[in-house]
């Protein structure tokens, strides 16, 4: 069954203010996130590579020491094990994509 | 420099209607679709896994012989190698995923 309705999926808070869908395939993860202004994402890293794309919002995100506010078109590169953590400006949504796939999301 | 503004990326057009933007990292490549109404992609195959996200819009996409028209929300996964063909019945904005990379769009 190629075809998901994500409003199918349950939606999970994964940290306060940080709801998310995800799609799990054989290589990658994708997190459709719904972002509450003001949620923090405290300093982490992890093994996987990591795209993060905005689609609506403002969403300040630190990568390896330096801060940027992503806006709609933009984009964050994270490298395996790169420390990162961010705040939502406004509310946002946001995709994740990882991979290898996330198990610790399963 | 994780960070990336799409805006700043050339649009090309990889098929008749059919204009992206890509982002390609060590394991995967991002494609930020512009998609005109009435536009048509073949059908066709690649070793690649994709992962579409339909944005905005509506697109009619075949995978392996089955139809759906994807709203937004709407998800497929397409394992390597498997057929798939669509068109867009309105403007739309999508982002596929790919992995690995596609060297094919650098």
């Amino acid at each position: 069954m190629p075809f998901i309705d994500l409003a199918t999926l349950a939606e999970r808070e994964m940290a306060p203010g940080f709801r998310a869908r995800f799609v799990h395939t054989d290589h990658m993860t994708l997190a459709y996130w719904h972002i509450r202004a003001g949620a923090a994402l405290p300093d982490h890293a992890h093994p996987h590579e990591q795209v993060t794309s905005l689609i609506e919002g403002a969403f300040s995100l630190t990568v390896d020491g330096e801060t940027r506010t992503l806006a709609p078109g933009g984009v964050a590169v994270i490298p395996p094990e790169v420390r990162h953590s961010g705040r939502a400006e406004t509310d946002c949504v946001i995709i994740d994509v990882f991979h290898p796939p996330r198990d610790d999301y399963r």
